[in-house]
């Protein structure tokens, strides 16, 4: 059994922030802990548009705090998140984030995050496998 | 890309209540939805004490409300939780969760739960793997 806190967590390696400081995300779960997933807690800024792109992972989004649009960029369809909103990134799709208030989201990751990735040219987590010990 | 929210799985097949009334789990992806893993949020009652044991499945469990006692029943080790902490049971411990006031936790399984799973007399979540379709 592990036992962690996101205070535990927070300013480690395991919290990374953006480049733009847009969102920030704590990654309590990552694929060193040999889940199969990862688990993260990513806060996003009112106001702020991201766009975001994982090619090569599947993701859930679970929002607990925070109001805004999310917009799905293979179809144009706009949905209004809101506290209990979930959204499944089943088909890889390229999408957008605006929030109206702060955004605080659980986010799952599969295949697992390693914490080594980040965003490249086009917004895409890269695939990291991890090593086995 | 799916997009669901807590309101709209309450009072269907994915919003299910234990027996003894002590906690409500609403599974917002579930296997079928084929991304490896399930997604739930569980609620526990005040002042309730409840043995859990997950033979079949890895369960992260991160807590958004609440505060209560988490117990490492294969070690007798005990630990506070609040908000912001996450236990990650993976070595499938038997396990105690006592919570002071309503606890609710975003919980992540692997292998995913299909739903149709019932705790067995010992606590334990019978393996069901999803057909293909």
């Amino acid at each position: 059994m592990i036992v962690r806190t996101t205070a535990d967590i927070t300013g480690t390696e395991r919290d990374v922030e953006s480049e733009d400081g847009n969102w920030r995300s704590k990654r309590i779960v990552l694929a060193n802990d040999k889940v199969g997933f990862s688990f993260h807690e990513t806060t996003i800024q009112a106001g702020s548009v991201n766009n975001f792109h994982y090619a090569n992972h599947i993701e859930a989004v679970w929002l607990v705090e925070g109001t805004g649009k999310l917009t799905d960029l293979e179809t144009g369809e706009e949905y209004a998140l809101a506290p209990g909103s979930m959204y499944l990134l089943d088909g890889h799709e390229r999408h957008r984030v605006e929030p109206d208030t702060q955004m605080r989201m659980l986010c799952v990751f599969n295949p697992p995050v390693t914490g080594r990735e980040v965003h490249d040219e086009n917004g895409v987590y890269p695939l990291i496998v991890e090593e086995s010990a």
